[in-house]
């Protein structure tokens, strides 16, 4: 796509597609994951392109919940691996928890471009963030060997390790599916997602829903955490959450 | 991505991405066009799937043009190719006039694989299109050697032919981008585009805009210009049938 100046008022858009079509050139997508960006962007250019006031709580009440978690963990896909790793390893070595890789399309080879892409990743995040340096180097990264299945959801994408997914209260997952949130909800977790569609099903399923795109929202959430914020909010009004951004996204409309 | 049933509720959006993931395995594709597809798919989500009155008034109106024209012309880029060129070629056909394949990021590759494509798909199309046989294998395919470019636009994607795109009056370029459609206005062109998005710059600078999804439209395109329709409407108001549509869209979000 040629050299776009830092300038260019599309710019942090541009880049994201940049790491994306690298990261389908590599091997780590599936071949609709370009294609979920795009409704993705979509999404973005209704809401400005802007971390709304809605989508900023649901940052903060995350963070809350993660923190609070006696097991959190991170679960990861090609997508937010390949805008995102450095930053997700940094809330990973906040929260000293693992970040999981689990794909709706599992192929063996494209478990293993994630899991060799975010492990060679580690090193960047120390750069980005020597105050954790230590920490991220310990983040287990899960996903190769996945022991168990995640009840009620068919296929590959139910594999998970016991020590993960399974067994986390609180997972944060960017970018999840419908059914699989549902499935995790039905296990009794608390499941955080990043969906710039509100009226998605994973949007909808989801204890707490994160409208925002993802790259600019992982910075948030890592500031967030590392701040401490408040204490969770039991009450949180998910339905609520998703009409405020929804009227975000009219006022652009009209 | 595995079998899906007919009876899918979401079977023709999930059979465009296979032909488009198709394309883009096949070098027909440039890396942002699987991009923007899915923002495509997005605004769809908004029309509710569905063709609206609006655009089916574009879609009339448009086919009145095409018809009255002098010279008028089809333009193709990769997605629309991958997508409906059967009846895009039926559509040229019944008009008698050419398709050119006029690309945003040229490459000597895509052009052959582009080409090449549309070539092989005037046997489908004929066998789709009885009625139309001889018609479709008549219908010059352009774009191969550009003699002339479009005046005040940079890089490779000005490049046309002076018997195709640069002496048309009446241009049929469903998913163009916003600079080239801004250039053929300035020409002096009537420009009809298909662009799912209402506030692109495409969508506003164009003289008609037909607010749907390519294959949903150009079938009732080819109704029209099979069956005649009226007389062009030289009053026509675009801003407001995209005000229209977007108030259809307000009505899925609230």
């Amino acid at each position: 796509m040629g050299e776009v100046p830092t300038t260019h008022p599309r710019y942090k858009s541009l880049m994201a597609r940049k790491l994306l079509t690298d990261a389908a050139a590599s091997g780590m997508l599936a071949d609709s994951a370009l294609i979920a960006h795009g409704r993705g962007e979509a999404f973005d250019y209704l809401l400005g392109e802007m971390t709304c006031e809605s989508a900023r709580e649901a940052i903060r009440e995350s963070a809350a919940r993660l923190l609070a978690a006696k097991q959190p963990v991170i679960s990861l896909n090609g997508n937010t691996v390949a805008l995102a790793a450095p930053e997700l390893l940094a809330c990973a070595a906040v929260l000293n928890c693992a970040i999981e890789i689990n794909i709706y399309y599992r192929t063996p080879e494209r478990m293993v471009a994630l899991l060799s892409t975010i492990e060679q990743r580690k090193s960047e995040a120390q750069q980005r963030f020597p105050e954790l340096a230590t920490q991220i180097s310990a983040v287990p990264i899960l996903g190769a060997n996945p022991d168990v299945r995640i009840p009620n959801l068919d296929g590959p994408r139910a594999n998970c390790h016991s020590d993960g997914i399974f067994s986390a209260d609180v997972i944060l997952v960017p970018l999840e599916d419908g059914d699989r949130c549902e499935a995790l909800i039905a296990m009794g977790k608390t499941v955080c997602v990043i969906d710039l569609n509100p009226l998605s099903r994973t949007a909808k399923m989801a204890t707490i829903t994160i409208v925002d795109e993802l790259t600019r929202c992982v910075p948030l959430l890592l500031d967030d955490l590392q701040n401490g914020v408040m204490e969770p909010n039991f009450d949180w009004d998910n339905e609520k959450n998703l009409r405020e951004v929804t009227k975000q996204m009219l006022r652009i409309l009209e």
